[in-house]
């Protein structure tokens, strides 16, 4: 039984166009076959502040597929440990046997994240969106951007968070490394008002964004939300969007941005990405539409992007 | 992140009276602490008559906890594989990093299921038990009758298979290595009215046994009966038992041998194991009470033997 540790993973596998199918293949499948995806197995650790969570996807007709462990314990960085830990374990859907665990740390899922990012700026937001908005300036945000880059002509990026510093530190970072010109917002509003895409990748509680900033054409991905206790987006602003797409429906209901909605139409009206990404479905209409993508975050991203690893290092 | 493989558990763990306190504690914390127990996560493969089940048990206070993944895809015989396969996560209950992986192949699941049959024969069989009867022929049977020798002083053993090249393989072997005396039954009821206790480890989805092959003082520990179509005792067995006694009640009602009981009366009266070992309920009050324990597994159990192997093989 083979472990592939995080260093080797970083040097073989990064956010590239190559792997937006991957993820687009997965919403499809999601959507369009009888997918096993199990609800989500959580288990609290109150006493340290700590999650683990457990989550796996077999889509019919592939040869394996994943479970993913991943933790979050947030006294860690107290003790110089970082938060976040993760493993994805590759299963033999033939026969059971593990072919594969990538202690990724939490990279895979990282990319496969930004990854459904991508997928959601190619499909639901303006082609011709030129001004990125990213609210948060951790790891997520980082990667947010660089998907971004892959699939929009962008040319500006506005960036803000709590922290000033760190807000500053994205600045210099991604300036440097790809080549955009980038902004530290004084507030969450002048950001969004000034993008053309928005992508939310904090761990808020309380909504960081308000339907009264929205403007026509803004394409917003809120990817913080994935926890009961989680929201980036007032419910105003779900009110005024045109169109509302999420990875999936009784997730982004469950854990999602659409936890705080009972209004029936707006529930009924909710696109899965995976039935826009398989044709079945349109999202965005036109221009001036306000369109929103929640992503909690899915089983079959991670078997996709666990099995897109093992082919790229090989069994 | 270290793998521990089943050559090196082998050499290092096995069924000892050790093991029985360490099991024993599991139940116990499971009856009287709030121990975070997830749903069973089951992810079918129906196409290869496969199954992976995840379980999972955080008992507060304990510095780790076990993910454990089994599977079972019983088309591998044929293609010379074992149809068992699975391993145990070892996870820090402080920071959530992986402590240790067990790539056990089911080595830890078969010694902690035989311990909790020691632990059921302890508690609620008479002390006094000198006849052993094992329905089934597998490893689990050799398992089980290793763990009735270790709390009750067995001197005859009755063993019965639907296959009888099998069931003289299990006479052979054990008497070799056991040291005691094993018939092999002609019948199932034979073995059941020749017995003080019964172990029935078998998949069968039919009873194999009836009510009227009971006699006073008997005790059966069914431990096959872990999944909705299987089932080893017929209703009337458990309608003519005295006690019945189980590991986790809906777990019993659920995947094991309560799943086609309804009657109130005995669904009130079912007494869970860890009151018994926390010594909070008796079981067993006489020695002509026909008494039953019903096991179905549970994480504490792998949370338990995965911490017992991480101190026995060292950090």
């Amino acid at each position: 039984m083979q472990v592939i540790d995080r260093k080797t993973l970083e040097e073989k596998i990064s956010l590239s166009e190559e792997l937006i199918p991957v993820i687009e293949d997965a919403f499809t499948s999601l959507a369009t076959k009888t997918v096993t995806m199990p609800e989500i197995m959580r288990i609290d650790i109150p006493e340290h502040h700590g999650e683990v969570d457990i989550k796996s996807a077999y889509i019919p007709g592939y040869d394996s597929f994943c479970v993913k462990l991943s933790s979050g314990f947030f006294d860690n960085p107290n003790k110089g440990l970082p938060s976040a830990n993760g493993m994805m374990i590759l299963i033999s859907s033939e026969t059971g046997e593990v072919q594969k665990i990538f202690a990724d740390r939490g990279l895979l899922t990282d990319l496969r994240t930004a990854a459904a990012g991508a997928v959601a700026a190619k499909h639901v937001s303006r082609e011709n969106s030129e001004r990125a908005g990213i609210l948060g300036t951790g790891a997520q945000a980082r990667y947010q951007l660089e998907a971004l880059l892959l699939v929009r002509p962008i040319k500006t990026v506005y960036v803000w968070g709590r922290n000033q510093q760190k807000a500053q530190e994205f600045q210099e970072e991604m300036e440097k490394k790809l080549n955009v010109s980038v902004t530290v917002g004084d507030t969450a509003e002048e950001v969004v008002r000034n993008s053309d895409i928005v992508v939310t990748t904090t761990p808020a509680s309380e909504p960081i964004i308000q339907g009264d900033w929205l403007h026509p054409g803004l394409h917003i991905t809120a990817m913080g939300s994935d926890a009961e206790h989680k929201q980036e987006l007032s419910t105003s602003v779900i009110q005024q969007a045109d169109v509302f797409t999420c990875d999936v429906l009784h997730q982004s209901r469950r854990l999602g941005e659409l936890r705080t909605i009972d209004d029936k139409e707006i529930i009924e009206a909710t696109i899965e990405l995976g039935n826009v990404t398989g044709g079945q479905r349109t999202a965005r209409q036109n221009d001036d539409q306000i369109t929103i993508t929640d992503l909690t975050g899915t089983g079959v991203q991670d078997t996709a992007i666990a099995r897109y690893a093992f082919q790229t290092i090989g069994g």
